[in-house]
């Protein structure tokens, strides 16, 4: 990759002029949906669409063709049919667009790999770089862009970048994890049929995004492994970068259930070279993004002691169960912990870590407790992060504690109604906390970032 | 276990009058929260409040000992100071009390094992059966009975069987999972110090309960292994046991981790013993509830070969991913139903399983193809479950297509804004389809049902 090619990303993702060649007045059509979305969002640049048939477009000047467009357009997001795009590529040249990103379907996914070298060719010729085709394209939320074909409810800012296979990402699976974790992203880039811009550019281009923090990614394969390991190496130096991998597509038919041995066989060289490179594999889709949330709000651990709070026994174990299965350490109190909770403890009850939690609750209520033991375990010098577990009764959602001590990675697991979780969910995540229903999700994150600590930084010596 | 134990749980899951000794008129209390429960459940028993300093608690005459009570009185709920407990129970036992459910704790958890076995010794002398001591007890939906001493919203009745090794399940985790899963349940107990009942009693209880059509536990360890074994094997005969198991309470603390070694070795050995016992051990205390819900709902399937229909062809990898991994079979589409997919589908559109369905959507719309493709899977003689991918989008929560077809155990997995997914999670669940957000979850409930029909029925040969 050349500085060129690079700064050619830049039009794809920060746009200043755009035109939607294909924009539709007719709702429902894809390219009514792409201009709907750009000024519901309030694109911070330029819009022009395109349409030999219409002068005006939700009140925007509409032109024949791009090139009779008379002033700059930095990017084009294309979503005529199929056998057009290579003519609409040329005017592209013609005009000076800098970046393409195709939403057309209908090309190599369909056996029309013709078409779609014509078209790449066309693009290399005039220095155009190409996302797609057959994809949704771009999210950058502080540009308030977007070139989904959907209609899509403005996504918020956040500092978590996605990088997907599916076309169909920006949509319901962008509005499934903003809705279920309460948090924004940065960007979010669906790479459809990659045959110009691929998941090893993307990294280069997100690994000096300032905006993101780190980087989430669902492959199904990967164009070119060894460029593809070569910039997750550098990327993961500087940010986290999460992967949930799925087969190939012809994993579900029965032919690849026949050729499974040999895919496994590859999928272990595949892990090995990730670990290597310092990637995260996730086990499920859901993962990706509960891990993405933890990494874009918390600061990493010093080291692998972590402190678990519960006002239940039984939650107690079973997170302690869990913490070290994955490899932390439930570090002993400090003497000044031990006394600011004995304070308010009842004499005959136990106290050690895990904190079962419940007898102080009983002496000195919720709020009282819990604020006081959060903040006991924060500032305790043998702990470098904590798990709370809270148990929220109906209608008592609203946070009820406060949290303080010293800045230390804090994540949060919470039980109860789904209404009263979803409350203070919203609520300690709004506050930088991370909080997930599952006991299991809670300690996934602390010990993710722990070691995600050690390989970014090991001269602390986890 | 002699006949006369077994008729003696009874009482104490099916009474038909109850004394609540330490009730309170004083708000907030437990002893107050357990008459208010059980009044505002609408327990079809009769129900006795026993304190000497009341003559009425919430309308209720209130005796001040329970053998001041002049009707019979089967079961004790007693929520009073530990001390007190061995001097309530004579009193029971004097009454003709044949179940006592002791909420009061202090006992053998706080270290007072003397105390326990003083209540213990009367218990067994006077014929008592006994729940606890510390403990939220029992719920039993179809008597709308429940002795937790918190405020607990009316649990809505089901299929599903709780047993907890926590005294506060009943509680806090009711409320999660009924709020989560859109589901009911038959009967909950929490076993606490397990002093007289324990987990095996509930099994061999359970296992004959024409309530109860799965039974869920979670345990921190079994009182006697052998025996617990025994009833399990007997009772997976006829309804699946599900187990999520918590470490000892040691687990947490740093002693415990010190003994990893030889905890993992006697874990290992009860896992295998488990696996022979035929239960089904979930990974993390979520997935226990996310199974029983497909084992409440499901009828079992024939075979293990699944049938996969997503509109995103990202998702059919994903799933399919899944379904190789967990040992499904992924069939082959009989001609009859290729032959109606086809009717529905774009001619160049590649048709097979998994159900890449986004082109027959785009062409019939949403609706339409997704009540033909389900009905098309669910009457396919090839196919023996069927998993259901959709993504809904902002305000499209409501169920826009029917399912049809054969009686066939069918799961879906929805994506979208948390809001959509929930209106027609519930929709779903309540015609009787399990519906998950994790596309995983999905696909562990039809391989463990699959699981399970081959455990329970090999005559099938699966």
């Amino acid at each position: 990759m050349d500085c060129n090619q690079k700064a050619n990303l830049r039009y794809l993702f920060e746009p200043q002029s755009v035109a939607i060649i294909g924009a539709s007045a007719q709702q429902g059509k894809s390219g009514f949906n792409i201009v709907r979305n750009l000024k519901e969002w309030g694109f911070k640049g330029k819009i022009f669409p395109v349409n030999p048939n219409n002068n005006e477009i939700l009140g925007l000047k509409t032109y024949p063709r791009v090139d009779a467009i008379t002033e700059e357009v930095e990017t084009a997001i294309i979503a005529t049919p199929a056998p057009t795009v290579p003519q609409v590529m040329k005017e592209c040249v013609r005009k000076g667009v800098k970046g393409a990103i195709i939403i057309s379907s209908g090309f190599s996914e369909e056996g029309q790999q013709q078409l779609e070298t014509e078209v790449v060719n066309i693009a290399k010729e005039g220095a155009i770089r190409l996302i797609g085709p057959n994809t949704t394209g771009i999210i950058n939320t502080s540009l308030n862009f977007t070139s989904a074909f959907g209609p899509l409810q403005v996504v918020p800012q956040g500092k978590i970048a996605f990088i997907a296979q599916t076309g169909q990402f920006a949509g319901v699976m962008t509005d499934h994890i903003i809705s279920s974790l309460h948090v924004g992203l940065s960007k979010v880039v669906g790479l459809g049929n990659k045959s110009d811009v691929d998941e090893a550019d993307v990294l280069d281009y997100l690994r000096d995004d300032v905006e993101t923090k780190v980087i989430a990614m669902y492959l199904e394969g990967v164009k070119d492994g060894r460029r593809f390991l070569t910039s997750a190496k550098k990327a993961t130096k500087v940010k986290p970068v999460l992967l949930f991998k799925g087969g190939t597509t012809e994993a579900g038919s029965k032919a690849a259930i026949s050729h499974t041995a040999s895919l496994a066989g590859r999928e272990e060289i595949f892990d090995a070279a990730c670990r290597q490179a310092g990637i995260i594999r996730t086990q499920t889709f859901d993962e990706l993004a509960e891990l993405a949330l933890a990494f874009s709000l918390l600061p990493l651990p010093k080291g692998n002691n972590v402190g678990i709070l519960s006002s239940t026994g039984a939650v107690c174990v079973m997170l302690a169960d869990l913490a070290c299965k994955a490899g932390l350490q439930i570090a002993p109190l400090s003497p000044r912990t031990a006394m600011t909770l004995r304070k308010i403890t009842p004499e005959w009850h136990n106290l050690s870590n895990p904190v079962d939690f419940w007898a102080a609750v009983e002496k000195v209520g919720l709020s009282k407790g819990y604020t006081i033991a959060i903040e006991a375990l924060r500032s305790d010098g043998n702990i470098d992060s904590v798990i709370v577990h809270c148990g929220v009764l109906k209608g008592r959602g609203a946070q009820l504690f406060q949290v303080r001590g010293e800045e230390k990675p804090t994540v949060f697991s919470i039980s109860g109604t789904k209404e009263s979780r979803d409350l203070l969910a919203k609520q300690l995540i709004s506050e930088g906390f991370p909080a997930y229903s599952s006991f299991h999700t809670a300690v996934r994150a602390i010990s993710t970032i722990t070691w995600y600590a050690n390989y970014s930084q090991p001269q602390n010596s986890l």
